[in-house]
């Protein structure tokens, strides 16, 4: 199977006709499709796949385990399939379909690798349906409890464990998986860039330096339900106003501190036309270059939410992940001097390092920068200058010696 | 059947164990089984019971098309039983229970009618569902076109039609219905006060003079969907900025103008934590007892609304609506001159009233004024005494020459 032809197979799975946005969501009949064209590539390859204990799906060229009895470690490339609400094709899958790709031409090329070469869907990366990004490492890593995640709950109130039962899995097995994880010698997840960076420097690949600091806080305005054409404005605990100063100073916040700050969602009680609103709920996403500048911003956010009688909770907060230099570096003059970026996404090789793997992340040009949209695009002949590059990598990484 | 026992019958038919509200809503299973409740009350009664072409439910004590022949006309009374989300219990059932209990009380006392009494569930008074509020009520008076109502769409993307169908309607039978039109020669409609007007006033019952003049409008936000952390603030197009804007604004000219204004319900798409949103749609509820004022509050808004790069769309504008005066006038004297009271609340009778039918209403205190949420109430005894009154009316209305 080429690039083409796999790009073309995953294209429609998941498609809105409506919004020509992709809504491919955990544990869905979508997910569901999607890990099972995974597991068609895989055997199309002779890959045995593995889940491990949270359901990320591994295939394996060569053995691990034997590896692992040499004291030797594999490498692993990958990403994940399962998008935003109405998020673009790139965002993920072009991680997965190159990895497959660039295994195409290490073998094409009759490379034999001293190592074995892993390639992985990550579950739920966005964290579109229970709300928390890259559960499938963070569970693995153990940056997420078991129990945490089981008791996710999705806007229909289904809970995690219930979603994970639903799609003939037991959710007990749930757990920080060290067997998976001692498997992971390198980890080195291609991805599409979320911003305009290589554009500006007009280049097709860049290794990344670091995540930026990143985290999410539900800000929970209390009012009181009542009839919004009988009840007396001196007489009303409107908990829609308190959300809008929110909206707005949150902008404010993140131009004085040199960041930026989101709040993309948003849920109503009652949530009629014609009911005075007894809760309002948004989620602020706040990340910048320094963790100071984000906490500083956050903080401007929490005074004004706290004035208007609400309450932030602090979902959650990673600081900086810088990815492992020495790997990034290697990577970076493998493919000759590209250049480096620091971005604003979060990924699951960034829990990756920071559970102590050594772990690079290489991007792939966005023409717009456009990226959680229908319009995200990245020219194929990019996407395969990004196969070449991931090729290449793969081949320093697991044919020379340990 | 007494109030009580049909009280406690009702009680449980679609009340959210989550809120404690009521989640009744038009052509749903809930909506089914409040009809087939009303069917049954009227049965026991040994009342025909008719649905219009909306599928409003009647049912006649005596021959209203019998009394057309003689050139007379019925007495009307009843109200809904649909609810917003997680709305009281009050609103709607109230009118409807008390109706069944004022016939009982004329009956066990021999009152012999000179002219036919109706009682009427009028569906989808809330428009909880479809957006739309008294659709019952408008498509049978020809307010609402029968396409316009088959069109409606629910947040599934559902259409009325559809519902319509799925309920096991046809609704190609949905439009202006003057055969039943014709047999209301009078229609009284008992509600529970949705403000502290009756407190004040220290009295059980009120009759209505006027409904304020009332409309909702749709404020369309757009955006440009993108990643929220790797997106600049100056790259962004944020269409919650300018809903929040709105929401704010809105309260700003309310209180400039003397009227109400309430943003109760929003939709954003994506919708995702990290993705800025593409679109932002708010709905704007403004009345007030002038329409003057009403109007300029809107003007305020749409002039903000429009600078912010929004569309301002009018769902609907219903103007002040008097109830008829001669006929109020002689439920007040009937009634020993009790108070009289204008609502910023929307009716069915309100709609009626518009379309030229003698229509009066009689409100019943509500203790803290609290309506369209879980914490709706009345004493029983003022709920009583709404009963009484109801039949002293009914009485008059029926049993007095025409």
């Amino acid at each position: 199977m080429s690039f083409e032809s796999m790009w073309a197979d995953l294209q429609p799975v998941g498609r809105s006709a409506h919004s020509g946005g992709y809504r491919r969501f955990a544990w869905t009949r979508t997910d569901h499709d999607l890990r099972e064209w995974f597991a068609g590539e895989c055997t199309a390859r002779g890959l045995d796949v593995t889940d491990d204990r949270m359901g990320n799906q591994w295939a394996w060229w060569g053995e691990p385990d034997d590896a692992a009895r040499r004291g030797d470690k594999g490498v692993v490339t990958g990403s994940h399939l399962d998008s935003v609400p109405d998020g673009g094709a790139f965002d993920g899958p072009l991680g997965v379909v190159s990895a497959f790709a660039a295994l195409d031409v290490l073998r094409d090329n009759g490379f034999q690798p001293a190592r074995p070469i892993g390639i992985v869907n990550f579950v739920d990366e966005e964290g579109a349906r229970f709300g928390v990004a890259c559960a499938g490492s963070r569970v693995i890593t153990g940056a997420m409890t078991a129990d945490r995640a089981r008791g996710l709950t999705d806007a229909d109130g289904v809970t995690m464990a219930e979603a994970l039962e639903a799609a003939g899995r037991d959710a007990r097995h749930l757990g920080r998986d060290d067997e998976t994880l001692g498997r992971i010698g390198a980890f080195v997840e291609l991805h599409v860039e979320q911003g305009r960076g290589l554009v500006d420097l007009e280049n097709p690949v860049a290794v990344a330096t670091d995540i930026w600091p990143h985290g999410r806080w539900r800000l929970d305005f209390p009012g009181e339900a009542n009839h919004a054409g009988t009840t007396r404005l001196e007489d009303r605990q409107d908990a829609m106003l308190g959300y809008a100063g929110a909206v707005l100073a949150a902008r404010e916040a993140a131009i004085s501190h040199g960041c930026v700050a989101t709040i993309g969602k948003v849920e109503v009680t009652p949530g009629g036309v014609n009911a005075i609103p007894s809760a309002v709920t948004g989620w602020l996403d706040a990340r910048g270059a320094s963790p100071r500048a984000v906490r500083r911003a956050v903080a401007d956010v929490r005074s004004m939410v706290e004035q208007a009688g609400g309450h932030v909770t602090e979902e959650s907060w990673t600081p900086s992940t810088p990815f492992d230099p020495a790997l990034s570096d290697r990577v970076r003059d493998r493919l000759g001097g590209v250049p480096m970026l620091g971005t604003g996404a979060g990924h699951d090789a960034g829990i990756l390092a920071n559970a102590g793997i050594r772990t690079a992340m290489l991007f792939v040009r966005n023409p717009t920068g456009v990226s959680h949209s229908p319009l995200e695009f990245a020219e194929l002949s990019d996407c395969l200058e990004g196969v070449a590059a991931l090729g290449a990598v793969l081949e320093d990484l697991a044919g020379a010696p340990a």
